[in-house]
């Protein structure tokens, strides 16, 4: 007997992504079928949308991209207890062992053999239905849109970042790089309570919807030195904490200068550069912190229950979406539009848009 | 010469109080005078005036009472830098050795030298003018009125609490106690970003203003069970954190069933009973975390720096407002009217009422 | 066809113990079948012999207890990579669901579901052979004994009660109880460089033997206050850390006055009284931390780590020896003589005793 | 009347430094006035001794150097209470404000206004008598040499990058730079519990020396790339801290890929490269946290109670001593055989060579 088909996009190789007809997956006795509302474009789909790899991870079979997602429960395997069919989910996109050193000691984003949804050769969830493990589900409140629900995704790196850089109401940061990570990290560091709140992108559009979605204030780092623009802004004494995520190679290296004796940086772009040059002897004399951040452990509960209540409204990040038939439009969107598009959502759900 | 006079309240035993007039202090190099514009009543400042005493300390000769305050400096020492003539400050109530291993070490509120305002036989400041060590004064932003100067003494405990708590904006908290201190722990818990923050009290009165403070829900323990309450309001399953500030005995035994497995206690309430019955053999199983607060540390610049912006509004507690002269009726109203009055805040500068 | 057996001890109701022959167990993909060289005799092993139940666990139908072991693997199931046969391993008794909450942030002693050996209706290993997940299995270095092995057990409370209390080579420790718990928290602190080192118990025997095994010093709590105790032996001004193994509720009472001003309290004991009167107010003055300590997570590899290179031999908290087919003796021994025994070790591999 | 006189080594500009007759110091109220038993030679001292400056301190006019000492009181200044004539001591050499932001949440290495011996214009204490403010005199217990009291000081930056690493006994170290830092942080890794230790220099006599001192392995970085040398030596995986303390450019470079997933480095050595390449990729894809460290705080104490006991012996790393006459010699000699000497000792007290 055939089994039943859905639609997914299915990119093969560097360009080349179309819709097809696939089998609908089945989920396993500890699963949970989700019919995917809305699903974000991630700057890793692009990358290997355009290279057809990231690293070591290599397109070499046709596969599923997409790994930001919310959707609607419809059905369960036997051993499912914490959703039922009609639950509105977000889906956490990598499932992690359970058993290694990091998993049990509570950095399961360290765990080396992780599954994590469209990283080759793993299937992503630009479908209309994807099986995830139900402990990577989490119900959404009723206040919480699908939206909120996907873009979790990309805040959890953020919010990984803010507990990593220990955050506290007090303090003054910087985020350098204004694209969804760094928006979403502004955001982030705003549900834990922080005030003073600056931004820093060469991209006017960036900048500017920082400042909309209450950035203190915003730099353009192509105007010359960040200390002397901050300090016309704020009589700039050095950040408590820096979050670097734009990968570029000069603000990792200006980072260094720009946090406060004692102060914080986490950094979370990757650069492309194999070194960045650094100085090391000011890190020392001024005894900083600095931490890496590889996506996020134990985020999609806490965001849920921080962001409820309606308190903040993520979604300004949200610049363009598109149905899943028009998936090339959208990634090539998200290709060619870097300064005016920020996040990109596609709904498979045809029902939905 | 003479000296210059001032006003103060002088409480010489107890209930017994009156505006007398004083020498103005003279700053020392490393102090400031600093005008009183507005002063808060602690229950510490009614438990004197009511019995003389509280535990150890004892007014043995007359005193002037109170710790809560904020004002406008109007001459500094010579060896003052950080503040200076006609900056508005908040006072910080407890001037420190920085020589102990507590100061030397961040936790200055457990020194043992330290002298603190309105503790037997240390003058306080319901008074025109007081000096205090410059280093324990804070400017005050332009947005920041003097009585959120003032009440940043109190919220201080509860802001050190939600550090000693590790607070987290996932967490759901409740409050047990609704007087000033544990309506400002709930301020505090939301300036760290916290949601779902439930309050308790057996007056009406305190509930109410917890809701209209923005409680998510309140519970009146002279009801019935706590739990029973909860779980009629939000299918409760433990709280993350709670703290405890009304010092009642139920309240503080009741606490280790209130939390989940794993959770954390922060009792700040000073019980009367020499000893309270405590669920041990629960603490151990649900391995839970308790810690003491006494008063608090470092919190004053970075409580301004969390409640700027106009984020909160603190002065919802403040029930009551007398001049000086009125101090009497002030402290009558504070010890005989405990249902509805939480903070009453006293004004000594003449021109301010 | 018949299934191979092995001798294990079953008990069936109170008191009653007896060698019985059994299955052995098969292992599953993930599991490996350990051949048990030693096996200790916990205090909970002796309270389901003695009482058939605890709390809510009770002896239903016959079981195998026992839960403090280590061995030799004997075979692995297909998915097993860690450990191979012929490698000597100590096991972790405890399996947990790797899933929920607690689990994925690294507190799994907290895990809801966990599956422990010897907690009815769960069976131990007083017997030849067990089959055990394999991420629960640790490889003992050369130069330690499957005795250590075996002890890695009790040892691991004392070392996660370390971590709780945040333990530092300079802090001055009271250990309250000199059983096995008691006597091997005292080793876990040396282990992270503890030097000052006190124990108190009312058993002669038991403060003889903390002394063979290194304490700074030991009191008799019958023989008078212990400020007054301790102030004799090194001029007492409160310790850094207690770590209360007892469960009496006079040393749970006792020790909010044994440590210093910020000092800090880890509860293990379980008290049989329903409450304990604490002086809070003490508690809440002094600023302490308390914690209560439920069993432990990530400790074997750790605890082995610690260990290696011989420093310091753990194995002196072992009084008796016996032959698994006399474990009614030998469970008689721990139950009847609670003054002169303090860990007992049954070795089920009949050529190795 | 003519002040009573002592001998100093005074240095006058570089590779210029004689013994002359100076004033003796009077102890001001909170002094007491220290006859140095023992001092060390620092690697600053030689730093200004060769080149007359460091960074933005220049030796402007005569200077007495030396920062690593103990000695007996002589006598106190009326308000010190924490030691008495007679005491043996060990002496903190920076003199903090105890009034700043970092002085009163606990890093007072921060201090903005510390006055640290031996740092233009300050003199240090190659001299008979040093005045040194009480709060910053230890008293040694008697099994404490008057060497180990002056070796606290170089003993303490390892120690507070301990505490910055959150070092663990579980924990495998590499130290990068065998010098007197990095030995001496390997003898504080041990006093956290540590048994699996490695060191590193290009120097043969400070791998022996480190060996001899307990290193499980050492390694010389000039004989190809470390990982393959230590994969050798342990089946290398990756160290859980390194502690780099050789300020050489490629050390730094390497450290990154020197640590596990998750691992920590902590960055003592000052590099004289303006910047120094770092692999941020790796840093971020291994979420790796990174650790500067600027002198010590709140470490005297802490040391020697970890040091009681007898339990290391630190003096190892004193390889020459010299009386204080000839510290022209002692200083030549330290800083022209840089190979051969660690630590040199310098004895003002006459009594006592």
């Amino acid at each position: 007997m055939e089994k039943p088909k859905m639609e997914a996009a299915v990119m093969d190789r560097p360009l080349s992504i179309r819709v097809e007809q696939v089998d609908i997956p089945e989920p396993q006795w500890d699963e949970a079928l989700i019919r995917v509302h809305c699903i974000g474009i991630c700057g890793s789909d692009v990358h290997y949308y355009e290279h057809g790899r990231i690293g070591r991870y290599v397109v070499e079979k046709p596969i599923v991209l997409g790994h930001e997602l919310a959707g609607t429960v419809v059905s369960v395997g036997g051993g499912v207890t914490n959703v039922q069919v009609g639950d509105r989910v977000a889906v956490e996109p990598g499932v992690t062992c359970g058993r290694c050193e990091y998993c049990k000691s509570g950095r399961y984003n360290l765990c080396p053999d992780v599954v994590f949804m469209a990283t080759p050769p793993v299937d992503g969830a630009w479908a209309e239905f994807v099986a995830v493990r139900s402990d990577f589900l989490y119900k959404l409140p009723d206040e919480m849109s699908f939206e909120e629900g996907a873009l979790l995704e990309p805040l959890s790196v953020g919010f990984h970042a803010m507990r990593r850089a220990n955050i506290k109401p007090e303090h003054t940061v910087l985020v350098t790089g204004l694209g969804p990570i760094g928006l979403l990290a502004m955001e982030a560091a705003k549900l834990f309570g922080v005030n003073e709140l600056y931004g820093s992108d060469v991209v006017a559009f960036r900048r500017e919807l920082a400042e909309e979605m209450g950035a203190t204030g915003v730099v353009d780092p192509s105007q010359g030195p960040m200390e002397a623009q901050l300090s016309h802004l704020q009589g700039f004494m050095g950040f408590d904490v820096l979050i670097e995520t734009s990968g570029n190679a000069r603000a990792i290296s200006d980072s260094i200068r720009l946090v406060k004796r004692g102060g914080t940086i986490v950094f979370i772009g990757l650069p492309a550069a194999e070194t960045i040059p650094l100085d090391v002897a000011h890190l020392v004399d001024s005894e900083l912190d600095i931490y890496g951040v590889f996506r996020y452990a134990n985020t999609y509960s806490a965001a849920i229950q921080a962001l409820s209540k309606g308190k903040q409204d993520i979604r300004r990040v949200i610049t363009h979406k598109f149905p899943l038939h028009a998936i090339k439009d959208a990634i090539e969107t998200a290709r060619t539009h870097k300064d005016t598009s920020i996040k990109i959502m596609i709904y498979p759900d045809k029902h939905n848009v």
